[in-house]
């Protein structure tokens, strides 16, 4: 035994107990006549003492020449602190060290370990296992288990069976590209590493599992933007003989589970809207609804005037900003250039100042009298003090541009409160997406996804209007899950097929044993998936989800730690009945 | 809704209440006036009734024309079962059907979905998820659902924190070959898919995390023997702090939790037994315990005689096998033949029979009179009935010779009882292992197993006999964890390093992330691994790990039902700077 306790659950009423601590060195405090030392171990934190009067000054000596990281062993008694911490949970007491033990020494850390640490982001990347060291990574890390716990009892004791799918699977064409795993066996071929367990999750239903879920690995071999990682991880569900209503109910479930046990926060029903209205009211298909500014669209009012910017606009839209009326010339002038930048696209920003006094002062004003602001001010729900911020132009891209703004403003405003939290739904997605490049349609969801009843029929005459059985989980302006009732019928799945551009002998080549499947009796059946890693970032407050991965990758998919990916020899490509086209 | 109950809940409580139901048609029984529908779902069987007197002629008709496997919804009302079936929980009642749908039909299926399918193994492979409907399949993929909880349960319970490591790591040159996954994004180097999570697992201590766990998936490009995986499910555990005692302590614990919970069974202390003890007493490093036939030595009463045979022979090693006295001689024959053959590899053996009446009969009465014979009954604790078997030659072959001969005799004998568990745990691991064919040593758990404590030394003289804080948990006769106190210090990990053949640039190549960070304060740890696949195979009271995986690999490490592994397309070997030494 190393040790008797933890360094972090000595308390007062374990004082005149003799201990045996283990842990790290944090900080080392050497008075002259007393020296304090800081041991940290996941638990926490415990203050040692060493003192002339009642220490040997060989200990004394020995306590001195603690390095930063040291791992030691102490055994000792626990004392009443004179100074006491009221900060830490073992303020009160501190440890009268009899024997001093170095387990391991350290050499000089290249960051320091403490919450605010020196080190800069890759730095910590390369010493990834210094960095966990440090409370905010460790606690996320700590979080992140306590949630998937939770998630594993709430799905378990809803009946749910977690069953593993196979890792080692076959490329197919569709989305994202795979990553690849040549096989020694079977020469010239290769498996894939999963997207997602999609079509096993289908078989599952298939093979009558009725309610499937995951807690697993996904793969996607894309050029990573910011706070995407090659590999991440997927709470991933099925349930057999059920309609939208059973999935979501099941899944609001869970997310209130969640929740209440991870956050002590109790939510009622979570809101639903459809798409089309998510992208009416926020331009955005995972709005975050925490604070309002919802879009009003202006062009019944404020077109037809003698305003021609307006005029040509397919959209004129609007939205309220609360409390920004009082911003200066200077202000408002870098809001403009700010939605002007590229990232935005906006070519430029009507504003209305909603004055205290109940007038209004618009940069518009040549065009549009007190009573047609005042319409704006009514649409939009402005109040004295607010700034009403008006966008224009194609319907789409505006929207997108004036969810940009929502954002930005409710961010300069503070109304993002890492610790409310607003789920919704957002249901009815559209079937199919237009390519704009190619002009072709893919799947929004996935091809297995279903058309609402009735709708396939339009898949003919107008693919863009059908609507999916297809909803996302949205949390603080996050999706966070997403799903759909599947296709069950192998006519429809094949007619799927033809629309998404598959050849039925490519359909059949890639989706073979689906197909296959559904003709033994497929049940009724749907699911959805979970980020887990953002699901956790956003629980815990955080917008990144590097800060929850134990040993992330960066942006070129690398781990810098153990610096891979990396060349391997001659010997394994031969056996791989590989070459590489340039050597390395 | 598409059902308010499942097929396995309806009772007679539940008689006169109207409900709905949704499966898959098992079986159909028309008597004319009458057809039965028996319709299974995941929960269990219902028994549906349509007949003349209370169903309308077009539903009985319709339910006449009811395929197997076919997917229906039923309406109707709960009634009393005229037959009842004592054998299933819903065998009082059967649902007098006013509704049915057809949700789905199903072409007649490659083999029968019964308990007792007509599929052979190749073919239910092919149709896995025709397969998981059988209760054989289902009901082990729930069990490993149950059990991965229950572990998970108790890991958490004691203060576990289970971490994902990544799955896209570094090929390292140690042990079985590495799956490799080309970047694309990096060209010309590849990942590697963990073999284990070994060395993230060491840096997590190192980084504080003091206990860990996590169930995930390893991968091993192994040429397969019967019963192995390319990817496999392993319950990988770390602990720092800690010596030997402590971690057997808590996985003693884990493995009674589940005996307890998932089986009903309760054991006291595991027994423990070094490695020489287990090679010495059973010839084998996991031995089966549920029985004795424990080895003895007989060199010392068996030698020095005229018996040429023992005379030359390093060990002279033997058996008694309860009630096998009676064995005529062609069964002894047989036996012999056995053990003569190559895959046990003896050259012979000798017998005596423990006569009922205390005298004894042997193959070698010519050497050996009664007095002789019974010292070897005392030394085997041979009871009158009893079969002495005994085997003579090289040490360690014939170890393995009798060891094979022992499981067979107790396969026999039926002493493999699937419902008794006996485990046990080996410790005491020699650190290093020789290969016989390059005369050089390599790690026989892995190169970061620390040595007995003081032999270190021993290390340049007799590298074989340096024993290590290694130890197996062995269940029934199989290993089914092991793990080891690990090298915490630098230096030892270096010497061990240089012991196994590698130069120190190799070394860092290989492993210099790990002993980087080792110089910050590496703290004492050791750990533990499971297979979970075997584990809940034991558990389940069977043999082949196959019938546990949903979607496992056939020996040639393909995915039958999907079809892979298989080509890629030019574009993607092409994105990936690679080509195919032959086409395939």
């Amino acid at each position: 035994m190393y040790r008797s306790h933890t360094c972090g659950e000595l308390r007062e009423s374990d004082i005149n107990t003799k201990v045996t601590l283990a842990g790290w060195v944090q900080k080392t405090r050497d008075k002259g006549f007393v020296v304090w030392v800081d041991l940290r171990d996941r638990y926490g934190l415990t203050q040692l003492v060493f003192d002339e009067d009642r220490t040997s000054s060989k200990l004394l000596e020995q306590a001195r020449h603690l390095g930063r990281e040291f791992v030691v062993q102490v055994e000792g008694e626990v004392i009443e602190r004179t100074s006491k911490n009221p900060k830490i949970p073992t303020g009160s007491i501190e440890v009268l060290v009899e024997k001093l033990t170095v387990l391991n020494e350290s050499i000089t850390p290249p960051f320091t370990i403490e919450n605010d640490t020196d080190g800069g982001e890759d730095l910590r990347m390369r010493y990834r296992y210094l960095d966990i060291r440090r409370n905010p990574v460790k606690n996320n890390l700590i979080f992140r288990s306590k949630v998937t716990m939770e998630v594993r009892k709430y799905l378990s004791d809803n009946g749910f069976i977690e069953v593993e799918t196979p890792y080692l699977i076959k490329s197919t064409p569709e989305g994202a590209r795979d990553f690849v795993v040549p096989s020694r066996m079977n020469e010239g071929q290769f498996y894939a590493l999963p997207q997602s367990p999609q079509t096993f999750k289908q078989l599952l239903m298939v093979g009558g599992m009725d309610k499937y879920f995951q807690i697993v690995k996904c793969f996607r071999d894309e050029d990573l933007r910011a706070d995407r990682q090659p590999e991440f991880t997927q709470i991933d569900c099925e349930m057999s003989f059920v309609e939208q209503e059973d999935i979501l109910d099941v899944f609001e479930g869970l997310t209130k589970h969640l929740l209440k046990e991870i956050k002590g926060v109790e939510i009622s029903a979570f809101p639903r809207i459809t798409y089309d209205d998510a992208m009416r009211i926020y331009g955005n298909d995972k709005p975050d609804i925490r604070f309002g500014m919802e879009f009003a669209e202006l062009n019944a009012i404020a077109q037809h005037k003698d305003f021609q910017v307006f005029n040509s606009s397919e959209l004129v839209v609007a939205i309220a900003v609360p409390g920004a009326a009082g911003y200066s010339r200077k202000e408002i002038d870098a809001l403009i250039d700010w939605v002007r930048r590229p990232q935005v696209g906006a070519k430029g920003m009507v504003y209305v100042k909603c004055n205290e006094d109940g007038s209004y002062k618009s940069s518009v004003d040549k065009f549009y009298d007190q009573e047609d602001l005042a319409k704006w001010a009514e649409a939009t729900g402005a109040k004295p003090g607010d700034l009403i911020c008006v966008l224009s132009g194609d319907k789409d891209k505006t929207r997108t541009q004036m969810s940009a703004l929502r954002m930005e403003m409710a961010n300069r405003l503070g109304l993002r409160k890492p610790d409310e939290f607003a789920p919704l739904w957002v249901v009815d997605f559209p079937l199919l997406e237009l390519d704009e490049e190619t002009g072709n349609y893919h799947a929004m969801h996935h091809p297995f996804t279903s058309p609402k009843p009735g709708q396939l029929e339009l898949l003919e005459t107008d693919p863009g209007a059908v609507r999916a059985n297809a909803y996302d989980l949205v949390l603080n302006g996050n999706e966070i899950g997403g799903g759909s009732i599947r296709i069950h019928d192998k006519e429809v799945q094949a007619t799927m097929f033809k629309h998404l551009g598959f050849t039925p002998e490519e359909a059949r080549e890639q989706f073979g044993f689906l197909m296959d499947a559904f003709q033994y009796g497929a049940p009724p059946h749907g699911g959805i998936a979970f980020g887990l890693d953002r699901l956790v970032a956003i629980l815990g407050g955080q917008e990144t989800i590097r800060d929850f991965i134990a040993f992330p990758k960066n942006n070129s998919g690398r781990d810098v730690m153990i610096d891979a990916p990396a060349p391997i020899d001659q010997e394994q490509l031969d056996e791989l009945n590989l070459k590489l086209n340039k050597p390395s």
